[in-house]
């Protein structure tokens, strides 16, 4: 089941969203609301289970009655891979890491599907990266490889939107990771009984205004979904909520010439095979 | 004055320290109980005033009878700076940026003042780090350096302890620094009027086992109090309860011949002037 956290004339529903983006949606202060998705994997998989199983019967809210907001609304932590794709390592001159190489997003970030991804006015250099994400279901901390998918609530999608020069002007690139309105996290949770085991295998296209500018697959992860948990939860506790966003494939803008930065008035969009198109215009802030 | 989190027979409450590290304090259930300082701040400076305020006439705890926790309990950002003393950047060979270089902790790392600071098993590069921490109270973004200082609720300590192995392996530093237990926050929040402004020109020192092995001042921040909610606040929104670590001054353990680690049964101390001591047992996990 494709989950989703919509908004409906400012009330926060969750919703299961069908084929044709309709959604079955239950709102806070209706009957038999269960939460947002925050709620529901904080109470655990059976409580996921109770939320899909009140879905399947909740009123109907055609696709352009309401809007997308952030899979997750506030993730503990939102940790971040770079490098994990050999061939986008390579094309930035970075060599391929010997462990994951990690930096952070804070929620302030965040925008859900359809929302625009501002470009701020210090910066011009404005970049795409689609990216799988993977939001922890069970916590812990020492997850084996061979468990760790047992800790996983759901995968969805992430625009890993980059403020390149403000990213690359100093030997970290948290700053320009987390500009306002520039993650874009969506549009759905993905249950992992939906998909191959770690949703590997899955075909990952981004594109700016049609054209293809990413083109790979999650199965050269460098660091599979499994790996990940296992390598981060050797330093952290992984806690229920928490997001994994797993890296970008080759193809970013930064690097071709000439450079291909987002301008206002485009639109980027990023597929992952079984877990929909994350799409978002992008405006000057 | 100086407000704390302490924690009694489990029950949390919010307090102000004396000069003889006892408290005046009211815990959750206590009429008149004003929240944590998470719940104070996020009600605005007036709300802080009250709880200063309520805590005065509140019941005698001696300093033997609480324990203390993080300062602030769930900050939605803890951002931290490196390279942000001349001396650190050029004994760690590294040049002094020309913006702030920034990283992340997640709150899962976080302790409070007395708590031990764990030696993971995976490595025994377990180094000190000592700095001064502000905590945001008014929100805002693109905060002029003139009304900096205005968006600051108070100043703490900050121990950003760090496994130095799993910092360096990779380019970027988050993984060895957001191991469980290293974040030490406390132990008080003390309230801009009982500083100088911005905090600056206080006398920072840190010691192990009673040694100085850090030894600074605030004045001398690369980039100053006012000018990193300046520059932060250009690419992200700052909320209340939002956490800026500034940046340890030279002397760590790893640049030294032989190297400093933190062993099993140290005493780690971070003391500032005029915000007290916060120390920290080192045990391994």
């Amino acid at each position: 089941m494709k989950l989703a956290v919509i908004s409906r004339h400012g009330n926060v529903g969750l919703a299961a969203i069908d084929a044709d983006g309709n959604a079955r949606a239950l709102f806070e202060g209706d009957a038999g609301y269960c939460g947002d998705v925050d709620e529901i994997i904080a109470r655990g998989a059976s409580a996921v289970e109770a939320a899909k199983s009140a879905l399947v019967d909740a009123p109907l809210v055609p696709s352009g009655d309401f809007t997308y907001l952030p899979v997750v609304q506030n993730p503990g932590k939102i940790i971040c891979v770079g490098l994990n794709y050999s061939d986008h390592a390579a094309e930035g001159g970075m060599e391929v890491p010997e462990f994951p190489t990690i930096f952070a997003r804070f929620a302030s970030g965040l925008v859900g599907h359809g929302a625009d991804l501002l470009i701020p006015p210090e910066s011009d250099k404005f970049d795409y990266e689609g990216e799988l994400a993977v939001v922890i279901g069970t916590g812990g901390r020492r997850i084996s490889k061979e468990r760790a998918l047992d800790h996983v609530a759901g995968y969805s999608i992430f625009n890993d939107a980059s403020v390149r020069d403000f990213q690359l002007r100093t030997p970290q690139w948290t700053l320009g990771k987390n500009f306002d309105h520039t993650g874009a996290f969506g549009p759905c949770l993905v249950t992992p009984d939906d998909l191959p085991a770690g949703a590997t295998g899955l075909k990952i296209e981004t594109r700016l205004n049609g054209e293809v500018v990413q083109s790979s697959n999650t199965g050269k992860l460098i660091f599979d979904v499994a790996t990940l948990i296992h390598d981060l939860s050797i330093a952290m506790t992984l806690s229920a909520g928490d997001v994994i966003i797993t890296g970008t494939p080759a193809g970013v803008g930064a690097v071709r010439t000439p450079p291909l930065w987002m301008k206002p008035g485009d639109l980027c969009e990023v597929e992952i095979e079984g877990l929909g198109v994350l799409a978002n215009p992008v405006r000057a802030e």
